[in-house]
């Protein structure tokens, strides 16, 4: 939704189309399924350039035709914001889908790649600067994950997955909620994108990288078709009365991490 | 698309919640179709009372269960006019769908219901008079032809079908097109809707009805599921230089039949 999760004076009209796209095969890698098809209903300005919708199509079609989910339907109509919807269809063996709700304790907690790139490059936008999207692709031209979770539920590695779209505060405390459990995640083990800071890791959304747990001792590799995998904290008993996610920080002290989440384009992210 | 498909001055709430989801119900039955799920993603203004929203899902709800295609997802967003996208899956048995492209020169076309209902409502709207939505369930609540689209399928009856959602000289037009064929209609067989014109049930769309194929001689009810069934022409072979659809008027005389179709809530609509 222009203005809401994107806005035509900073992203290119293909970026737009990339990131309409990858956010749902994001969520099809988070359950280690392979893409199956994708429609999109398009509606726009009745004075939007032609131009800008074949650049839009292009960012989204490019992507789909490299994660194999051809462009199978949908919808168009006039708007005044320009309005991307879109649905995917995945597969995955039978009783093989990595849920949320697996997480045991004593499991360990990884991420992939690096946290907090694609809202230090909003963050720069809201200030006024001009970011190049050649510069910035983790913020302008995502990666869903889907050949890493697709390895990861092959190997029978993740117990619980999920991607990392809203923040890890909030995104760990889902898979916290679903599976009955409480997790302790350390400040110096997160992975900080080059640019960001350890706030916007924890809360700044959009990075559609894969948060996982696995047993502890699992054989863990250090990359999973070339993305780097980070033990970040550990999966504990649920413990009542307490916010489910606690982080220990630098200084070694424990305390609760808030769900604070992304603020769509909102005004925290400018204030943080 | 709220002033595009609906008007919140005109249509109660929950109305454009059933309108949203019969328009896709329509589309599985124009098959022979049943559905199996669907999909509602639902943005709206953040000063739209909740009650407009809980009245919405209401009336796309009770249809939903009516048809057995439970919501199996979505997502939310804020948008400055309230904008509802849905989808819908369904299934038929292996190669037994109908499809556009299957009449054959020969073949009676038939109509389910009565047209021009629904345009004719807006009509009214458009003028400024005041339509409730209990006197105008053509147009409010328009009833998805599910059961008699199954059965034609499950008896092999039609060569070819769709659901006159743009209006009958559109959506015959599609059919000619996609079959390779023209058509003939009769002006006096069109069934026209109490408070409609001949005008309107050719082009007035949203009707919801299903047009379809059949060979002739084929042993056609008058009646299927409850819905009367008219013979409204014939198709012919295809020929070149000229539109595919003819119309014989009660005069006898014969003459071409413009796709007009349906301008959603446009000018003509008015003028006409």
């Amino acid at each position: 939704m222009e203005n809401v999760h994107f806005h035509r004076k900073w992203h290119p009209a293909r970026s737009a189309g990339h990131r309409c796209l990858a956010r749902g095969l994001s969520d099809i890698a988070a359950m280690g399924g392979d893409p199956l098809a994708c429609f999109l209903s398009l509606a726009v300005p009745p004075e939007l350039p032609q131009r800008w919708i074949d650049e839009f199509l292009r960012g989204f079609l490019d992507l789909a035709r490299r994660f194999k989910a051809p462009l199978a339907g949908g919808d168009t109509s006039t708007a005044q914001q320009i309005t991307a919807d879109i649905l995917l269809l995945g597969t995955v063996p039978s009783n093989k889908a990595v849920l949320r709700s697996g997480a045991r304790p004593g499991d360990q907690i990884f991420v992939t790649g690096k946290l907090g790139g694609s809202a230090a490059v909003l963050k720069r936008l809201y200030a006024g600067e001009k970011v190049g999207s050649g510069a910035a692709r983790s913020h302008f031209y995502p990666e869903p994950r889907l050949e890493a979770a697709r390895r990861l539920r092959q190997a029978e590695l993740a117990h619980a997955m999920i991607d990392l779209s809203d923040g890890l505060s909030v995104d760990l405390a889902h898979i916290c909620q679903e599976s009955r459990v409480s997790a302790l995640i350390e400040a110096s083990a997160i992975p900080v994108a080059s640019g960001g800071t350890l706030d916007l890791a924890l809360h700044g959304g959009e990075d559609y990288e894969l948060l996982f747990t696995a047993r502890h001792g699992a054989k863990m590799p250090g990359r999973i078709a070339g993305v780097p995998i980070t033990l970040i904290g550990k999966i504990e008993s649920r413990s009542s009365g307490r916010l489910p996610v606690q982080i220990r920080d630098k200084q070694g002290h424990i305390k609760t991490l808030e769900a604070r989440g992304w603020q769509h384009f909102g005004k925290n992210i400018t204030s943080r």
